[in-house]
């Protein structure tokens, strides 16, 4: 199969690193341009020391021309609000765009100022861009020119609730979401949050209420229900590098049994590569899913309160952010889903 | 003041070792007696090194006899089921116990074969033992010579939740609790579970539809309700040594307002020495409370949803343990409530 | 006892907080000023919420005027550089001044340059200031306007190794000094370096070879000895947030036995308060020492090779900064050395 | 190539299932045993999760003529004193044995008494054994029928020893090596010193003059210098999971410089495929070298006192473990040396 020459913008961050890794062992994919905002290089062997191939690699000053003219697919590690301003040219040249900021992932552009603090630079692209969560829009990925990679919390939470939704087997009113993330998820940019003195031995929920995943999550829930939705979501920070859980609750429908609950993940999941459901009584942990772009979902019935009670664990820096980009990059291009990821 | 005669029974698992700490600085506690139900003795340094006054206290095996005669206060840190099997005598022979177990927390004998897997042992004490959640059970400990001390869980989230269901502003169908805990909740005695590379770097739920504090949270939160009411209870296993963070989420009922929720709280705990309720869109994290006994709330009422979030944080060895018997002992005899606490 | 009015300058540093800790619950302490150099207050209760007493007191913009009239007493937490910048002002004002950075420590102008990278801007100073490592300069701490509070590393290292040195039980010529540290010792100011996700699940030495701390050791070390003694001494840093353990070997003299070994320490000791000297077979852990003010010191001639080796750990913020600041404080006021210590 | 039938003995360890890791991603080996002492067997994946192929693969009761009939090549990640009695039945059976304890390191029986507290069982293998530093044993290993893979810190120690050692450059009876491991290396085995609680935000030294690698070290080290000699070796344990960093000082040889220090380790490792040696002033972390088969090194020369430092970083469980088994098992079928690894 032809290789695809592939440009990294923003190799140096935690979510391009963990690109880059996986794209150095991909069989189909050519790493032509890693480039950083800085305007000094670095060689990439320094990021990612326990990669052989690293050491063949450098991450160079952003030149977008240079990236035109050296790449097929053009992969953004961007911060929010600045993918949106390089997108355009890309496409335009004909690249193939996988995004993996927040910038193209809701299609109301009257919710970026309101979530992201900013007005939005590119809404035409907004009707263009196709949502990267690979298991449910698979079909779209394959001829898009610009895939809205998923964000994070999103990907661990629909992964969870949506063959919920989909069968109605839940009360749409009653969901709440529980998650709680490593820090790398927070970026590599050093703050008051991220000293280590402040994150270990320590735990707290945070933006709550306002997380800017919120809408995201409702987009897609809602789009699976045929009709709009709200969700309680409350994200935590751990001590931890890795991971999502997302702990997610709601009633049932009346008609909703343990049969029906556990059929409906095995109706969507059954032959997926990379969601396994776990056996009735088996919940993921983190540790399950670290390093992988597995997606681990328990699910139980509680029935002293007709509770749907599902748990849901991701990487936070694969599944939720480079894995999965390469999952569509591999449905994009007709490569073998798990390349590179298995 | 005359100052009390006490004796840890189990002074040497996390719990004992915590109690101990604040007794050695207690002006009207004498320690007397530090017991374990091993057969060979230790030095209290060697478990409390940071306490200067540990040095001067041996832990011994267990003796009955010899505990009656030397204490007026016998605090029971005992495994769940053990501490069923002493209380009796000390109570006979006209001791005050405050048991730190879950032992005597649960009015009906019939739930303890069923979350404790064993026949309670003497169950006619349980119409004798007080509720010790001091911030609302204050009256009826001044009297009790047989306190139960509640559970870390619990703790959190009862005093999270009171303010609501006594107020009615929440609907008590649709409480969801989501609670993790530091891995000294589990106890000193190594396992697979505790084993550090199992937890480090690691989280997940546990127990998930089956802790054995959902029925003690679900009595308390009934008695205040006046009716019959059942909580969503998750935990979590955080890799951390210390603290609880209760994430509690309920829809409002309809004459529920942001204001009429925050006079709620002010009510309860405005004077409240050891409650904190925090500011509008302030949110506690476990390093405000840890080796503390206080306990921090936030609350939100998200208008998106109409649901209430509450924060509520702990260390689980001192307010969820240690602190809270320390502070039931002070209310019990009359001693200044923070006495050895602030 | 009459009370002494205490200023903390740079009071939300790690080291300021823990200092206010102390000072807090000290009798002969009336905490009047805590300063930033920020333009903005912040209330001490967000920054030390586990101390109830924090709730009164608010941290103001640095005044110099202001905290002359109002102090006995300054207590200097600033950046090594800056507190050369301001002792001078209040020794001239007649307070006593409790220098807790590095200003101060080195008796040869000529090292900072060296070491620290920046000329002395007070150099006169140096002559007054007296070491505050209490143990070895009680005497001259009574009477002292300048106390150069000791380093953290140092205080770890000069406490296992003075006895030997002292009695001439090593060769001066052979001193290795491995040391590790938690993230504390580099300050709350975030960094690349103090990110969670850079130090969690790490381990790396640093500075080798030029640790600004070796000249202070040597210093005193060499006073000791009565000549001029190199040591090798590499730091490392720790994932966690306090505690130095220092791990130190040194080849023995001829005639050097594990009885003068442990006579020698016992002799130094064995009456401290705070340097705690283990049984033969015993070492310290971080846990044994953190949030107090002990040294604990282990030591083992291992006849095979015919060195000593001395484990000796303390709390960086504490024996390492403030608690030895108040120690001296105690010292040079005539209070109890152990108050608001034990 | 052909492949070789692989078993694992003790698969369930943190080594075995380390090793496991390794060879279901080997293209020449077929893993057709995974064995445990105990009755029970249990699912790869539940030990694996986040590999792919561990979801083929059954942990099953050990059966010695089973796996004598179904394999090539033996593995053998037993607790020390078990291999020893394993090891001749499959070594007269024809298979290659690569043993991960330390039962055939120490070339004299009478060392095992002392070091490991037992007698060894087959002390006629002994002579057999090739010790399995690949690096420096290279040609014995490419036809040895018994492989003592080398123990974890002993790895770490002679990779950043022996170019100072063969060439002169260090005075023999000056070496100290302080070495700190993540707790993985303490094994799965639950216990008090592997506690969470014990070990998180916690650090110390243990065994401190008595650790059993250190013969394995010197042994080595007197090998290569053509001379008994003797090291100051004191470990430590780290709160992580995974990483070895030994820093190891010895004063130079009269002749020795930075340049012929330098010019020393490109000798041995300018074309080696898996230790790293660093650039002046670079010294390694353990992130550096987590999960791969790396081993870095980073030296310095200190004009001050004449020493030579060298930091010398591990993944216990790959180069300390099963990754060096997997490339002993490539060196000695012929296999490129860095298949599975890199």
């Amino acid at each position: 199969m032809q290789s695809k020459r592939v440009a990294v913008i923003g190799a140096t961050g935690y979510v391009g690193v963990e690109l880059t890794r996986f794209l150095l062992r991909h069989p189909h994919a050519q790493v032509t341009r890693l480039t950083t905002s800085q305007s000094q290089g670095v060689p990439m062997r320094t990021l990612l020391p326990e990669v052989h191939a690293s050491a063949q690699h450098q991450v160079v000053p952003y030149n977008k021309e240079d990236v035109i003219q050296n790449s097929d697919v053009v992969f953004l590690c961007l911060p929010h609000t600045e993918a949106m301003q390089h997108a355009e040219s890309f496409i335009n040249a004909g690249k193939v765009v996988i995004d993996l900021s927040a910038d193209f992932r809701l299609k109301n552009p009257a919710e970026y100022p309101v979530w992201y603090g900013v007005e939005h630079l590119a809404p035409a692209l907004l009707h263009k861009s196709v949502y990267g969560l690979t298991e449910f829009y698979r079909d779209t990925v394959k001829t898009a020119s610009l895939i809205a990679n998923p964000g994070c919390y999103p990907t661990a939470t629909l992964l969870g609730l949506l063959p919920l939704v989909k069968k109605k087997l839940i009360d749409l009113n009653s969901i709440v979401v529980n998650a709680a993330s490593g820090v790398s998820g927070a970026g590599k940019k050093p703050s008051a949050t991220t000293h280590f003195c402040e994150v270990h031995e320590n735990y707290f929920a945070y933006k709550v209420g306002k997380h800017q995943h919120t809408p995201e999550i409702e987009q897609i829930l809602s789009e699976a229900a045929g009709s709009s939705l709200k969700v309680d979501f409350t994200t935590h920070l751990l001590p931890v590098n890795r991971g999502i859980l997302a702990t997610i609750t709601a009633k049932k429908t009346a008609e909703a049994t343990e049969e029906k609950i556990r059929a409906a993940y095995e109706d969507f999941y059954g032959k997926s590569l990379f969601v396994r459901f776990r056996k009735a009584g088996e919940f993921p942990a983190l540790k399950d899913v670290q390093h992988s772009n597995f997606c681990d979902v328990g699910v139980m019935l509680n029935p002293r309160t007709n509770t749907v009670t599902v748990l849901s664990a991701i990487d936070n820096l694969v599944k939720g952010a480079a894995g999965q980009a390469i999952q569509n990059f591999n449905v994009r291009f007709g490569f073998e889903e798990g390349t590179a990821l298995l």
